[in-house]
């Protein structure tokens, strides 16, 4: 496991210590990016470093696989990554990477397990976040596991899982009527005013957002490495990736850049596709209207909860990435989301998450349109399980809890036996 | 992958073919086990190829790793299997193995995987099950992803996860005002009514019912064959397992038989616990009394869904397992079940599973009482996703949903921002 050689501004490539706890680009704001010496690495990080690994600590290794290309400290580790990655059974390119077997059911354990993990090693005692929902889970997991408190500020009406993690795990929990941007500028307040009222610096809350610390964006990139392992060290021809904050697909693109320096993978970067839901798709509208950032979506709503960010802070990033790539940003209406999510369900015995189904929803209609093929190799993740939005789905549906049916349902009916 | 020898009544040791479809044993009605040439087994089989395998197709080969010990067919796969296993970050001997990372959130993903895979197979067409929730969300999942038609029974109280992917999976749902026996009854009167009516052979429904065909069974057994692997081909000093049905127990015993006859694993076998709910407690009843078989647990209710199974049908073989390894059947009530799973949540950052929880809140109790050592070496199945449950231990916690929340609640607040 590799030093940290410095953090690294994405913006102004100012270059920052990592010996202690850092947020933003003391210069110009921007987020920062962990930097390891490459040329090191390269004698000691092997591609076939991961299986045997994996193969000689079977218990649990997941997304530590890749020691080798992470900070060398001592994981705060619930077995998240290493998750699966499906052969579609209709579309012999497609291949689903399957998130919702995370710890907390999401992608967002695997940043928040690394960004933990680092704030145990600095001796963090407070972390605070706003979420759309599955952040708050995984930090209030995380940070159970390291003895850390968590403050998690979310949506009022996320699902209730979100809320329940919240609750079980002990976390400080504070819904909020409204959405993630109104939570963000909570938890900045309190810091504030923690900061103005002289609060000792171990009780001033460390605010763990993505992108606005090192850590979650290194964890989540351990995807790229990931899907291009399981692809056989290849790249696919396009990742389809659901986009709230989208930090997983930055993720991705940052292991891309390490993957080709250390020789681990070659040839043409995927297209990446970041896609949306219409009732929150501030970077498909961007991406539409040639924007490099995107502007704030007025009353955003969606059941896909996940994508209700008004204004990613990394959509500057996103944009580049998908437009370097030949990808694209795109959304469709909930509608369209649910019937794909059924849809697969049905046909591929894949429960999707919302989110999921956004990406689901794009490549149904792109193989459709004919501007993508059904040979094309695509890695399409599900970010989350379709369990955990059992609330929302069934909502979306207008389906009712069984015991409140009526007689004559559409599927099957309430028997009682005699 | 191995042929399979001949399927071998449990209790009368008859042998019948597997080149057909079978149920029960045709002399005495007791449960069908596969067996294999293990002489041959023994030349072909060995223990590093698990990790070889895994190795050379890193995209979800789950419990497949296993293949040498499984029947040489086609999978019907959605990466079940291969969990993580957690070290106890509090107890230096314990592991919790985590089978809430299976597809459809639950352990029952791999008994439903293999018994779906031999159903195709076979050709089967329909195939019917009675379940406590967990069975019935897993065969609706499988049965999608393999093209055959699920015709679902399970109590109108399960979980609403439970419903919800009966629904979306497209299975054909019956909603029972009763428990798992009822469901059972039901199963067995529609299908010889379909009987009686001539109903073409390929329409009338196949019982896929736990124990009473020979292959969900069979693919509980990877988790004895996972967890031994996980420790380093070693045995641990005890298995704690939620018990329900308690096909995962009998599952689990017959791969450490299987592991010793090739070599795998020697030395004294676990002690096998078997958890349950006093509020559905038919093994631990029977195992207090001294007797060899249980009797129907009447009023079964307990927000362990999962466990609510009045009489399980391999009762004796579980008795006979629990007795022959020197564990013990034992069972707690639902609050000190709940106190267990908020314990475990807060302290470890593990979101139980209401049935999880009886494996710990057993555990809690035996370490209290002195009976247990903290650094014995224990085995503790999480038999399911607590994200499954939310309902359920929102129920049981008094919660409500964020939204209808008074202004003052003991744990954050609703924040309107200005």
């Amino acid at each position: 496991m590799p030093a940290i050689a410095f953090l690294e501004c994405v913006r102004c490539h100012h270059q920052v210590s990592a010996a202690t706890p850092q947020t933003l680009c003391p210069l110009c704001a921007g987020s920062l990016y962990v930097r390891y010496d490459m040329d090191a690495l390269k004698q000691t990080a092997h591609r076939d470093s991961p299986a045997q690994y994996a193969a000689a600590s079977p218990a649990s290794l997941g997304m530590w696989r890749y020691k080798d290309v992470l900070p060398d400290v001592t994981p705060v580790t619930l077995g998240e990554g290493w998750t699966p990655m499906l052969q579609s059974k209709r579309y012999p390119g497609l291949y689903i990477k399957e998130e919702g077997a995370n710890p907390t059911g999401t992608f967002k354990a695997r940043g928040l397990g690394l960004a933990v993990t680092m704030a145990k090693h600095y001796g963090l005692e407070h972390l605070a976040v706003p979420s759309a929902g599955n952040a708050a889970g995984a930090l209030a997991a995380y940070a159970a596991a390291a003895g850390i408190a968590a403050h998690i500020f979310m949506p009022q009406d996320v699902p209730l899982a979100n809320y329940l993690e919240g609750i079980v795990y002990g976390a400080d929990v504070t819904m909020v009527d409204g959405l993630i941007s109104d939570c963000a500028r909570l938890v900045g307040e309190n810091i504030k005013a923690q900061k103005a009222a002289n609060t000792p610096a171990n009780q001033v809350w460390f605010d763990i957002s993505t992108l606005k610390e090192p850590f979650r964006v290194e964890g989540k990139k351990t995807m790229g490495y990931e899907l291009v392992e399981q692809l056989g060290w290849t790249y696919p021809d396009a990742v389809f990736y659901p986009t709230g904050g989208g930090v997983g697909l930055i993720g991705m693109w940052k292991a891309f850049e390490e993957m080709e320096q250390l020789g681990w993978v070659s040839g043409k970067r995927p297209k990446m596709y970041a896609l949306q839901a219409s009732g929150c798709a501030p970077m498909a509208t961007a991406y539409e209207q040639g924007k490099d950032v995107s502007t704030f979506f007025e009353n955003a709503a969606t059941f896909a909860a996940g994508l209700r960010v008004p204004k990613p802070y990394g959509d500057a990033i996103i944009l580049e990435i998908v437009r370097e790539s030949g990808g694209k940003a795109l959304a469709y209406p909930d509608e369209t989301l649910l019937a794909s999510l059924l849809d697969w369900a049905k046909h591929e015995g894949i429960f999707l998450s919302p989110e999921g189904a956004a990406a689901t929803a794009a490549y149904d209609a792109l193989i459709a349109g004919g501007d993508l093929k059904t040979t094309d190799k695509v890695v399409l993740f599900n970010t989350g399980a379709g369990l955990k939005y059992t609330d929302m789905t069934a909502d979306a549906m207008h389906l009712k809890r069984p015991g409140t049916l009526p007689k004559s349902m559409p599927v099957g009916g309430i028997i009682t036996p005699v």
